[in-house]
Order: structure tokens, then sequence, then C-alpha cells
């Protein structure tokens, strides 16, 4: 059991209504990784700069997260994003990017991390979704998330990376986008007649659906009443997902499938308390499991007395 | 068992980018009093003018609905709205209002109505809302829904309202807007103090969710391939609620809520995959049912098999 990911390894400079942080450690490789560490062995996959210290690998080991793969480019800096948030936390406003390492990486991986079970390539350039991917030959899952830029961009690139994955995990308004088709059921069929054997529409606080071949899954989002920070939500939810399925003998049983939108849900939850990465590194196992049984109870029927 | 509706009884005429009508049977109280006459004896209050004829009390009396409360006022206009849609059918575009008899509607009901065991008093001005609650001293569930109009025109009496009633039924922005709270769940809980026992938060195609005072429980919409005129479907949840809560013993156990939650999402979901009432209309509860169980299905962890 592995699980490597490719994505940013980042700094954020993040405001919302209820505080800022001028520079911490973030990107979705490592929102992904930590969630992703509860439950397996996750290899990231990415550059940083020199900024990136002890400090930060730190935040990473301190998790057992394998970081043999994070290449230090001397001379550069790394990935970097500042973006703000209104009362509504569902839309970020992106005020800077700067790509830093990002912008000459040619991943090359080593070999334990191209023999993961388990493969997700976050958000970057499908081009270089698609270099890991063939890197990546023995992976029996693989995930993709992506973002309106390179459904603008890069479609053509977008839509072969997609048809080499098994689920796309993407938020509703874009799949929507990709797919021309603003009825989300129609949408999901139509990314899955691209190649991927299931889709996730992640819906923010609203949660996040499950469109497979042979049926559908909700989830709500868990009614937290303090939220400071959704950055790197839906990838603390795509590394709960992929991180429960990669410590699962059959990943493609549909109560498998079920259970992981549910370990997502939880690591979503825990991220967007905090700032950054606060919450899910210093977050145990149990208190995952625990609210993993709040989910459970507050999305059943026959109520709380079942869990 | 009974359940008293008081709501506007209307002509519609509605276009959205899958068809239109130009004048058909619409309402809140109608769309409540068909989705919730699968499970109890309906009483609808409101007045109608002269253009309502037997054909559409026909389509009322079929189902069983009572309607002697249904006041013909002679030389009146029944209320008319026109309205419609685009791609995003979360959104409607009120083009025409008509308030025809509904200008000059003081309510009397029935002692029939009155002794009514359950009460919904859907979307009117909410001082109306308030004289048919003082009639109704019997009911032991009561519900309100309300909208942005009257949150902004007449706050005080709204709150009033609200104070007097078990349930509140909007949809998420309002309760946000009602209590000025961003945060959904402090939202709910700010509902709560003000008298209710329970909000519903109606989220459009994300579904509904319930915030009680021990609890959470949400459930998604159905993932229907066709919709195609969304007007009613908060109604039409509304009437699957309390039509369904009536006919149990005790309406405010957990699971009959839970239950309730369920047939409302599964009303919503009939109601809008065609124009108006055309599709409730014609509905059979072994319909809904069978809707009912394919809701489970996809909601529960245990999965398809479990149901």
């Amino acid at each position: 059991m592995a699980l490597t990911v490719v994505g940013s390894i980042a700094f954020d400079a993040v405001k919302t209504p209820f505080g800022e942080r001028e520079r911490m450690l973030g990107g979705a490789a490592v929102h992904f990784s930590l969630a992703a560490s509860f439950f397996t062995e996750v290899r990231p996959v990415g550059p940083v700069g020199d900024d990136f210290g002890a400090e930060q690998f730190e935040v990473l080991e301190k998790r057992g997260i394998v970081t043999e793969d994070v290449e230090r480019v001397a001379g550069g800096q790394s990935f970097f994003w500042r973006g703000r948030y209104e009362y509504d936390l569902n839309v970020a406003h992106t005020e800077e990017t700067r790509l830093g390492v990002f912008a000459e990486f040619e991943p090359k991986l080593s070999a334990a991390s191209q023999n993961a079970d388990t493969l997700f390539l976050a958000n970057i350039q499908p081009d270089l979704q698609r270099q890991v991917r063939a890197q990546c030959g023995a992976a029996k899952l693989s995930g993709l998330d992506s973002m309106n830029l390179w459904i603008e961009t890069a479609r053509d690139s977008l839509t072969a990376a997609i048809a080499e994955v098994d689920v796309l995990v993407v938020n509703d308004a874009e799949i929507r986008m990709l797919t021309e088709e603003s009825n989300l059921a129609r949408a999901a069929r139509a990314v899955m007649a691209m190649g991927p054997r299931a889709v996730i529409a992640k819906q923010g606080e609203y949660g996040a659906a499950l469109f497979t071949e042979s049926g559908f899954f909700a989830l709500p989002g868990l009614p937290l009443e303090d939220v400071r920070d959704p950055t790197g939500a839906g990838d603390s939810f795509a590394g709960g997902f992929f991180g429960y399925l990669d410590s699962c003998d059959d990943s493609f049983e549909e109560a498998e499938l079920r259970r992981a939108m549910g370990y997502g849900t939880v690591l979503a939850s825990f991220n967007v308390e905090e700032f950054g990465t606060e919450r899910v590194s210093r977050l145990t196992r149990e208190e995952i499991d625990s609210r993993f049984e709040e989910l459970r109870a507050m999305t059943q029927f026959e109520g709380p007395a079942a869990s």
C-alpha cells in the first residue's frame, strides 16, 4: 500500500473574514498528503525552492509522509498563492499566483513512487499530470483534480488526462463547464463516457456527490459553526478519499467508495476549522473516526441511535 | 388527522429552457396540498377568482383534497405569477405578480380546518399567516415558509409569525438573511432561539438540511436527468414533509422527522420533472415509496444492498 500524489507544494497568503496568515504551508499536494497520511503511506511529488526549509518538511514527516520525491531546486522559490475569501466562503478570490520552481518542473519519480498502488494527480497543468500518470503504470486506482483555468486554456490535454484516470474529482461547476451540460447527472455521465469509472462533484459547504456506473451517493458537509479558512478543503477531501481507498483490499467495492466519501468529508471538515494545515497537522485518527460516526448519525434515516 | 394549509392558489405562466406554459394551475397551497394528499386529509385555505373553475377544483378533489375553505370571490381574479428560469434552474426570475383576490383576503377558517392537527403557513404576507395561526389553536405541529420580500418589508411581523410555529422551512439564503449570520449552523440556531423547534434549510438541487435542538440531518436532491420546471419544488417538499408527519403518532420523534425529510425530497423530485402540477397530480403512492427506497439507497453508507 502506498499513495503517490503530484501537485503544488506551496506557501499561501490567505485572508478570510475570520483572520489572515501572511505565509503558511499550503499547496494541493500538502493538504492531500496530510489528510491521506492517516490511512496509508503517502509520497508527494513536486518541486520546492530554497525557501522551503526544515520547518515545512517537519510538518510532513511528523505525519509519516515520505518526502524523498519533494525536489529541492537550488536558487528557486516555492509556488506561492495569495487569496482572500468574503463571508461567502464558497468563493476564493485569487490575488496573486507565483509559479516559481513549478514553471520548469519536469517530474521524475523514484521507483517507489512509480510503484504506488494509488495515484492522485492534484490540480496542475494537465500535461504534467499526464507525464506523472505515464510513470505510474502500477497504479490500480488513479484520480485527478483540475480547475476552470485548464478547461479554458488546455481542454485537449485535460480531456486526454481525464481519459487516463479512474476517478475525476472536481467542483460541480467545473463538471458542467467541462461537459457543457447544465444538468449535473447528465454531465457526470458525459465524464464517464470520457474514461473515468467514477466522478466526484465537490459542492463546497453542501458536501460532495459520487456518480458511478451503478449509482449515486451523496453526503452533506458537516454543519460546522466555526469555519475559518476553506483553503485546501477539496484537497483534504481527496486525501481522505484516496487515502482510505488505498488502505482497502477492493477499492471499487461500492460500500468502500461510500466510506471513502465519508472520510473525505471528515478530513475536509477538520481542514476548514483553522488556517492552512494547522488543524489537520495535529489531528488524530481517533478524532477522525469519532467525527465519521457523527457524520453517519447525521445522514442515516435511522438516526443517532443506530450509530 | 388533518392538515390545514394557507397560501396562494394561483395560475402560473412559466418559461424554462425546456418548455413553457402560458397558464397553468399553481400556487404554494396547491403544490403543498397535492404533495401532502398522499399521506393525510388536506384542507387548503385561500381565495380564488371567477377564473378558477371546475377544471382546477377537479385536480384537487381527485386527490381527495377538501376544498371547502377555498373561497370563491365573485368578480375577482385569482393570484397570477409569471416567471422564467435560465439554465441554472436554482434561480427564478419573477416577471409579473398580480395579487388579485389575495389583496383583500381575510382568512376565515371552517371549524374543521381550525381543528386540524397540523398547520402549514405557506409563503404569504406574515400578518395573514398570524391570523390563520391564531385560528388554529388545536394544531400540534405548525410550519411556516417565507421569502426575502417579507424579510425586507415586514421583518417584525415575520419574526412574530416565526415565533408562533414549530418549524421554519425556508431557503438557506433566507435563513442567513433573516438572522444576518453567514454561517448556516449558527443561523439555524439563531432561528431556534426565536421560537421554532426545528429549521429546514431548502438548498435547491443540493437538497435540504434539518436542524433541531438535538442534531442535524441532511439529504441531497435526487440526481434527476430531466428537470423541466422547478416551480413549486419547495412547496412540494413541505407538503411531503408535513403530510407524512401529520400521519405519524409522534411527529417530533427524530426518526419520523428524518423520514419526513425523505418524503419531502421525493415529492419535490417528482414535482420538477414536469411543468406545474402535471407530474404530482397523476403520481401514485407506490411510485413515492419506490423512490423513497431509491433515496435511502443513495444516502446510506451500507449502499443499495441494505435497502
